[in-house]
């Protein structure tokens, strides 16, 4: 790997810019939400904005949500993952970095797809997830969303999956299911 | 600045490695404790640990925790900020990423020090704090902290301030009071 | 109904001595836990003995959990409900107040049961719930159990629902859920 | 004690009536708020009807706050004193209960007042405060409010301290600090 395409971003730039960030939601555990009329947990739609907004303080960051599917990642299909690729590049002409919420499950398929499928990156894409939903008190999502925010201004263009804060460079990651985590391989 | 000194460190190393980091505590907002019994918020001495543990998901992270003071950094004097810097040095030793928690309203000049008199460092030394403690609901201590560790994972070697999911680089950083968060200058 | 039948319980009592409250868990929304394996919200066993261990203060209250069942309420059949009878019966003999945490769906057919085939009670039994799960950051549960645990020491023998800090006594109670509580009828 | 005295109010009235609650703020531990600009804990006005709204469920209470002092309580006085049972007694009009917030250090010392300068209550008066202030995580605040209001509904006439699920009727109430809780004597 040469050196010089890992540069950190923001070396580059004035300290205080205000950084433009996308975040693309695609479902998944991440934001599953309990109704409590039928007793069901399941993707209905993106609330990460406003749980970004009471969770974190960023000052020094816009984050525009660019909502494209509500599914359990287990149930995505081609079609699906074409969707990402496609909406992942449509927003990549924004020039600023690019977070991917999306499903545990499958979220290294996708991931792999857009390493393949999406070249001359010149911003991070940067997936992330949660083994626990937003809304419950042991969630793992406000620590992964913060991880990925800051992940996406510091890392050089790429495509990675940032999970309990480690950084992982596609290609050759996945899920280990055992530990609850995502690792190289 | 020259490319190559910039590189992230994560680039060069073994994906799952588990990452050591030191957290030197020194008191501050951050670290504040209320007594119930007598009603006041001190500084008492570290808890950052169990916070960690608690609160976030580290799988691939080796937190040691070394308790050099408990201050409210108003009230830091020289001799406290040469004891930080010394402390810095010798756990430097460890050749792992430092995360220093300190009080917001000197943090800046204690950063300083370290950046005037640390020199050829080979890791990242992050300094951070908070404006609320940890232990009250709307917090930024976890936030921050969670930011601090992927930071000092991230960053090419040098000393920062890392807030509200933004990266400072010493020098010419400065708490600004009226934004309630810091800022380069 | 004759006054002295109602009277506070209380008021009779060592004002510092300590209640003994048996809580029978029968499972229900109120104890359905998130498994991060595979995805489920689901009943799996009672946990509301670290909750109020964790989340209340209770220095005068000494709870002893019964853990009968792990059923969501729609699903009980005469059978249950024939063992939560039972059980109530059987642990009336501790002579104590008791709280049973129920399904919310059909809480009010398991207390009408209680209170048809119980007879001759000297001490209150207390039925609550949740419509969101313990565990969920806006989750109803600590404050039902908060109040079913102090209208057992404050109310007069009988069966009741307690729920979103209201008292409702057995027969024609009934959950309405547009309301997303219970009610009288 | 007559029996008909302690008649728990709750039995005598439609089920489902919405019971107005006023909720007398006088400052105290429970109130105190963190300002991040100078670090400080104090009073500083009431916000416990956000609180309140925002976490709990009281479809059958209508709750008005009365904000009176912002003091804690160690430094309150004669004149202090003579405020509160003024405003109780002229709340009183209302003929709804009435919750007292206040500081825990000298609560007995204004319930004593009021238990001997307000003869003929129709309604219940309950005191409550807390050890640790609202907005810190491990609170006993909303625990405290909870009880209260559910208290105030079901407690015959007079005036009470409600804390840590348990109910103290005056007067021969006191702080026990060591224990950091109320008891009767």
């Amino acid at each position: 790997m040469v050196a010089g395409k890992k540069l950190s971003r923001f070396a580059m730039e004035n300290i205080n810019k205000i950084t433009d960030i996308v975040i693309i939601t695609t479902g998944g555990t991440i934001e599953k939400v309990y109704d409590e009329l039928d007793g069901t947990l399941e993707n209905r739609g993106t609330h990460i904005k406003n749980k970004i907004q009471s969770k974190l303080r960023l000052p020094y960051t816009n984050v525009a949500v660019y909502p494209l599917l509500n599914k359990d990642s287990l149930y995505m299909d081609d079609e699906d993952r074409r969707l990402i690729v496609m909406t992942v590049k449509d927003q990549l002409k924004k020039n600023c970095p690019i977070v991917v919420l999306h499903g545990t499950d499958t979220m290294s398929v996708s991931a792999t797809k857009c390493f393949e499928e999406i070249h001359d990156l010149k911003v991070p894409v940067v997936f992330t997830g949660a083994m626990i939903p937003l809304g419950f008190e042991d969630s793992d999502a406000v620590q992964n969303v913060t991880e990925a925010l800051l992940a996406s201004k510091l890392l050089a263009p790429g495509v990675y999956i940032s999970f309990h804060n480690q950084i992982f460079k596609l290609p050759n990651v996945r899920k280990n299911k055992d530990k609850r985590t995502f690792e190289g391989f």
